[in-house]
């Protein structure tokens, strides 16, 4: 029942709220022994830190990871791992004028009608800050995925109307990292900055759509009929702050197409069976087949915009208001490794659970 | 770890393979002393039916649930209620021969992959046929909500690039089970059958769009951050045979937007706050607000094709084959009713999850 | 929060009330592959039913299980299995008199505070009838044990007063079997017969203790903290219909023990880790350590007894009833095998749970 | 999957091991709004605390609790509740002699066989001092179930072959908490404490039996067929530290009893229906009764005692060892809140999951 935990072998449980003390989370189920490389969680979280671009929010975080338990000299011992994130930089203070009024589009309005009470400071636990534990997780569970060959890379393929049409195979990854706005498209890459940076200027935000796709994924990981791979790789990726969609393969594309069109032919290749396309986007029946997987989610845009706009009070009486926190313009480039941490800890539980007897 | 189960207070289990004696299902965790009406279940199973219609799969099945436990003079007993439904036209001798060939893009292989064995008749576990289970609980969970005052209603939105423009305002509901294309949009309906029935006679099929609202639930479904309404739908979607992908609200269209386009202003009403647009689909933060609640769920083509197509057999041999089998050109329509199950599944699971103390 | 599930990789649920058209079950998680041998199911079935003895109920059941899902020419699919056993003796009419009053020490009471409503025909789902599924998700998990060498032995240790005073090393398992009583000392075995057949004379019943020891559990299997494998067998087990009491190695004995008489030291024997003693009867730390798991399940008397009693109505009218079903006078024997299912389902998730990667 | 969590609807993760930087713990499911008294967690913490008096081991711990996440201004959130005790007073190098050899019914080498690894500093995870964050939870829980009248008081039984003859209704319990023996039986009590001493004198320990009941259960709660009341509460019993034995009601001395004996008839008082005697414990049929719960947990002696050993090193070689750390000589005083506490997240669980609709 408990809302706050994802997956079955490995566990996930987060905690925190934005201005309390510390975002923080628990694994349960990571197996012992397993030596954990803590600076490639700090790179990891430091992808997602807010303030490392001029097109994110100037929130200043550390973002240091401190773990808990279920580490001893930097190897795993098969229980839990707990480990917090500080909150450093919260200014409750930007929030002070909000507490009674509901913000559109935010969950103020939503929580307090489903808990009757809310931590007015910020979003309180609805607050993407939330994802910092995701990334903890998610380096986490990279590792241990490295160790299989598998690897999970995540770009921005459109912001607002300005998509890359590149294609995976065209894709050079090593230009991912190389611009603020993770687009891999030098071109479309300056175009997205200069988008996000007007927008900003004029106080307003925009959406956009990050791509996924994982190499090295073996046949056979994903639990018919409901754990399907897919089905709890969308669930992963909705969980996410902001997010209003998810596609795998050809997603909604494919309902355009025919079946001669769409379907993947079989063949053989040194001694692997492969497909010709990858329409299926590397699962068939809920079940990864070898193939790359491929998924793709939208985000909309932040709804912390600096224009004015109207809404109501708590007590229903009509107010404007105009917001002051600090946010981002766009969430999408620091949400490119929130989406790779949440495939990580997907990919993860599935491999766990499908060991043989 | 029961990839066969779904929901966390109320929960359904199915089994069943195509070709064996029968599909079924547990709902373990509805509520005792509640009135089912049985033609209603009759109902809802017969808009699934496969030969309902001249664009639907001719396999004849009566498709008559039996309940096995949890139901005594038509009453819950709030105990377990298991129920089969008995396959009668399985016809495995289409199949045998295609007991050593992978079919592109079924889930042969990967089945095979992952457990080392499979019912060759057909598509075993990995049949659509598994949905009757699901239609029967979604009937009883229909029922349920309805007391609530919740209605789900879903319709076709698009097939292949035939698709209709109606806003949920302006669909007359009455049209939907009118066409057996259940599209409420006459004039598209018949583009679409006819375009369904040139598929058929081409040996081809085609994907489409299902579109679903969700009328009268109240703010406060859902449990962040994990256990999102919006997240715990997308799964269900995602866990239906053929879907490739989910959105909700706008969407993928919300990635395109700016905040101040995409951002829902809230008003009060006779009492009640509401907002003026519903670009969030009834949901924020992953907790129902009060507004209808709105998605989509895309479909790709039936895999099963009666053009010849290329594919390898268990040994990697490169093998040609043509499918004989009986299967929808479009699965689209009858999905309509799956869509709408999972849909009551996941609401009445979130209602029961959020009881006050 | 499914009441009627149990397992975490194995996952069992069970359906059915006492006179409705059956009892039955799903399996999850059980490995793909495996051959079942039907006729050992029958078997295990057998030592269960009713009618086996002159010192049990009479009640005639032939208990011949059905699967429904699952299994495919006598090999697990890797899917849910699915299965039946049908009520063909019921008598709902000897209930009928007893529709209004509830039983003292059985769930009438509870059942109707809890549901508001009842299958009044017996005991419904309260009914040890239920624990026919139990049998046969047991002889299913025994068979694939057994592949593992772990072999799984229950006998009755006492009943009332009368009690075997035979050390585990002591026991001939040959003679478990040959005496209705289950208890593997003849002496006693026939003083245990001779108690039962006089309290059944004089229309009472009496309760007892089953002993169980598990031969083969490799080290390693358990969950700390809370999934400890105690833990879990002891909730299998207090699961069981009229079960009081569980403990396991010297259990409540251990209690009086100082910790000089109660510690197991360590040695080695032929390259193997082995306790001297085995008062931690095979388990420490909530994890087996190689050595025999030993436990013992008390069983209360059957409440069903034919002497008179009083009780009140549903009004909370004051009346005297007599009970005129079917019922044992002592519950134990027929519970030796439904422990050793019940300890079988347990130790085979967790053997599935701590499959290394 | 996740071995360290309990509960379905109020779900307690624990993690942290005996030497490492802290014990902690996350509530998820815990009713918003709810004001929390700090002190009264304190008061509990307390209880359980190292050092409290002369029979208990002399560690050092203050075990001031901090709260992470989930409580503002005193008040739930509705999120999940993390909190933390540090780890003051450890002394690693208490065990460091002990890191190559495995001590007797201690879990060194279980926890070697299982996860090849171990935090040698102490127990690790398998340490009782684990239990500092059940105290936590159960205080709260008993806060929550405090609002509904449910009281929940465990008291020392017996310890060693000392015991108290003292039936529910004669104890004056005011009189636990003020013998550190924890025996409501002044003259019992003196003797417990002289028999501890004198163990502590020898090097030794010495094993016990908590009681606990609890008053204000109203009917309904448990969840058939697994998860009955007392099943739920004999796992939670069972995954405490050293317990061997769990029974409920007249429990293992049920086995000796005769159904007329055992039955507890109905009968009316006050417009309420109540049983004449409690031989069923408060429950029956897995469901609470109304009537008070009382159950029996038996404790093993500590297995650190004083007195020289044998046993094995890691290579199997055969050693001598003599225990140094600080330990107690009985943990059934200090049980006993641990006990409560563990009753009240059961219960609390099996309460918010009957909530009707």
């Amino acid at each position: 029942m408990s809302g706050n935990s994802i997956g079955k072998k490995l566990v996930l449980t987060t905690f925190g709220e934005s201005h309390g003390p510390c975002i923080g989370g628990v694994i349960d189920g990571y197996p012992a022994g397993f030596s954990i490389d803590l600076s490639h969680i700090d790179s990891e979280l430091a992808r997602r830190r807010p303030g490392q671009s001029s097109i994110v929010t100037p929130r200043k975080e550390k973002d240091v990871v401190e773990f808990l338990s279920g580490i001893y000299k930097d190897k795993t011992l098969g229980t839990p791992i707990a480990f917090i994130i500080k909150n450093e930089d919260s200014k409750p203070s930007d929030y002070r004028k909000l507490k009674d009024i509901y913000r559109p589009s935010h969950s103020d309005y939503t929580y307090e009608m489903k808990y009757g009470v809310r931590d007015e400071r910020g979003g309180g636990r609805s607050s993407a800050r939330e994802t910092v534990a995701r990334v903890v997780a998610g380096a986490m569970a990279k590792q241990f995925l490295s160790k299989q060959n598998v690897q999970i890379k995540a770009f921005v393929r459109s912001v607002g109307n300005i998509s890359t049409k590149k294609t995976i195979e065209d894709i050079d990854f090593d230009n991912i990292e190389s611009s603020p706005a993770r687009c891999p498209d030098p071109e479309v890459s300056k175009k997205i900055i200069k988008y996000i940076e007007k927008l900003k200027e004029e106080g307003d935000s925009t959406g956009g759509v990050v791509e996924c796709f994982i190499t090295g994924v073996k046949p056979g990981l994903g639990e018919p009929v409901f754990d399907k791979l897919h089905a709890d790789l969308g669930k992963a990726m909705l969980s996410i702050n902001a997010v209003k969609g998810f596609d795998y393969g050809c997603g909604f594309d494919s309902a355009k197409m025919t079946g001669s069109q769409h379907n993947d032919p079989f063949f053989m290749e040194n001694g692997r069976i492969k497909t010709i396309t990858n329409n299926s986007g590397g699962i068939q029946g809920g079940i990864s087949n070898g193939m790359d997987i491929v998924f793709r989610v939208a985000f909309k845009p932040t709804p912390t915009i600096k224009k004015q706009q109207i809404t109501v009070d708590k007590t229903g009486q009509k107010t404007k208001f105009t917001s002051e926190g600090r946010h981002d313009p766009c969430v999408v480039p620091r949400a490119v490794p929130i989406v790779e941490s949440m495939a990580a800890v997907v990919i993860m539980d599935h491999f766990l659970r499908m060991q043989p007897c």
